[in-house]
């Protein structure tokens, strides 16, 4: 299933609901749902049930675990049976299936839990072999955490900073934690994946090396004021982590293009090291780091403000961007 | 205003209220306000507009700004009023004033929106002067950003992680952030503190300077089971924070003694700087990092299982915790 957060604009406001992809159309699986209790049951408590079990919410859908992801399966079907016979409503009129150039999409997951993003490609890491690793790399998968306060989805501007000139692209891709675990071992760790995702972890480069330097803590400012997710959760039986074609087009242009199964470590081991001790959620975000010559810097190639950044990672889809304009700048002094 | 985040025993479980510490009793604010509104225009709506205006949740509370505030210091004011009369009840025969014996208080924000820990004070970051510090460590405050979902709060077993023979405390303190903001000045940033607490940073030396030099994102694992903030959240009005005297005592016997003063960095500069381009939250919390000689890395000294930890805050008060036992090792490898 390719499972999608979207936002439907009414009179009270945007209303914000969770669907499934389906035949270029976007099915709203609590109403979805809803129209099939209340076709067996009756509309009473249809409502209130659906609510319960298929919340229209993406991170609450996730903590229904197997049967949530059973009663979307099961409302696909049943609305595919349906929509043959016309366009139909829910229980009190509602609409169940959006046209995709009604649904505006957000991040699937639009405030994620948490945002790890670990170093999986070795190739980015050493810059294709240009800079020794530490063996410490070779030991353990290491990651920074991200701000999941200012993740957008497509479509949306990707605000240029003020206080940066060089602005870059992460050509990646991520998992969603789907269900609550602690000291998981690798051999469980694929009943943790909810989905994959992709992930364009925007970074001002300037700001960002800068600090990492000064304090040896890592990036933050650098990457904290944009990250890219979408433009949907895709549900693991339908991707393979160790061979997804993934390519970055800057206006049209080919800038990378690598592939997932060059990666070093490998989602069982990342879930495997992050779950140690500390528990993991529904809902968290875990990044799998820039593939080999996925970013401008690798490249010494720079976006500009006005520029359509598309990564296209195989079976997922494509994450589109437009880089917004850049103000005038702003330093920060003591 | 001391205010606290405390839980109370209940046969359908435990419930968690916000309180304020008033001679030596932790008054609950929202039912002592409740009880003033039903004092004031009758029972009726009093439990609505009570949990509306001063909610029992700290980061609901901190939303409502200074008017949140105000009601707390009248429902304080109030009760100190009724309480000489005896023991007064809610309305429907709820508590309202407790022992300290009786709340058992949890981290003031038990689940803060975010976590970042600034490098403010030179001494520790440059280990007293035995280490270079980079030109950029003065040119900006840096953070790692730690994770919201492992808090702990006052006299919590602080769980010593399996894969660590080196676990250490940080002394440190730390604001919440109480009102919204986006690139906010320094000569503004006052206003966007709710609040200081004691910040205990428990580190796992051994993994954490591992990780730090094999991928350059900072500390993750080494810093993420476990976080200790509390006993409470004290508001500006009560503390300068360039000049609080902070002790650490292992056993009782004080191995950290320093003062706040000696930060490098201010928290209008943390502020201005943390909100560059990136929206604050009610509910963030900004961490002031370790003081000189505030860690027993710094004076390779060690704590062991089962020590207690006491971290003292000029004018917030003690937070104290026992060290967990050791597990079994655990290691992880590729």
């Amino acid at each position: 299933m390719k499972l999608v957060t979207f936002v439907v604009p009414t009179p009270v406001g945007q209303i914000q609901r969770i669907g499934a992809v389906h035949q270029n159309k976007v099915i709203d699986l609590n109403m979805g749902y809803t129209h099939y209790l209340a076709s067996k049951h009756g509309s009473s408590g249809a409502y209130e049930l659906a609510a319960a079990t298929l919340p229209p919410d993406m991170i609450a859908f996730l903590k229904r675990g197997e049967e949530g992801k059973d009663r979307a399966k099961l409302t696909i079907d049943y609305m595919a049976k349906y929509q043959a016979r016309g366009n139909l409503l829910g229980p009190r009129g509602e609409k169940i299936v959006y046209e995709m150039t009604e649904a505006k999409l957000k991040a699937p997951v639009p405030r994620p839990n948490s945002l790890r993003d670990y170093l999986s490609f070795e190739g980015h890491s050493s810059f294709s072999g240009r800079r020794q690793l530490d063996k410490g790399w070779y030991e353990m998968p290491v990651c920074y955490k991200g701000n999941p306060d200012t993740v957008i989805g497509p479509d949306e501007i990707i605000p240029w900073p003020a206080f940066t000139d060089l602005l870059d692209y992460e050509l990646e891709y991520g998992i969603y934690i789907g269900k609550e675990g602690k000291n998981i071992l690798r051999e469980q760790a694929e009943d943790f994946i909810a989905g994959y995702t992709i992930f364009n972890d925007v970074s001002a480069r300037d700001i960002q090396l800068k600090e990492m330097v000064a304090g040896g803590l890592g990036p933050a400012k650098g990457k904290d004021t944009c990250s890219v997710m979408g433009p949907c959760l895709v549900t693991p039986d339908e991707v393979n982590p160790k061979n997804l074609q993934m390519v970055a087009r800057i206006n049209g242009e080919v800038w990378s293009e690598n592939n997932s199964g060059t990666a070093y470590w490998s989602w069982s081991q990342i879930i495997e090291f992050a779950s140690m001790e500390e528990t993991l959620y529904p809902g968290d975000f875990l990044g799998s780091g820039t593939v080999e010559r996925g970013c401008g810097m690798e490249l010494d190639r720079w976006i500009k403000p006005g520029d359509v950044i598309e990564l296209e990672v195989e079976g997922i889809g494509i994450l589109k961007n437009r880089v917004g304009e850049k103000p005038p700048k702003r330093k920060f002094a003591r």
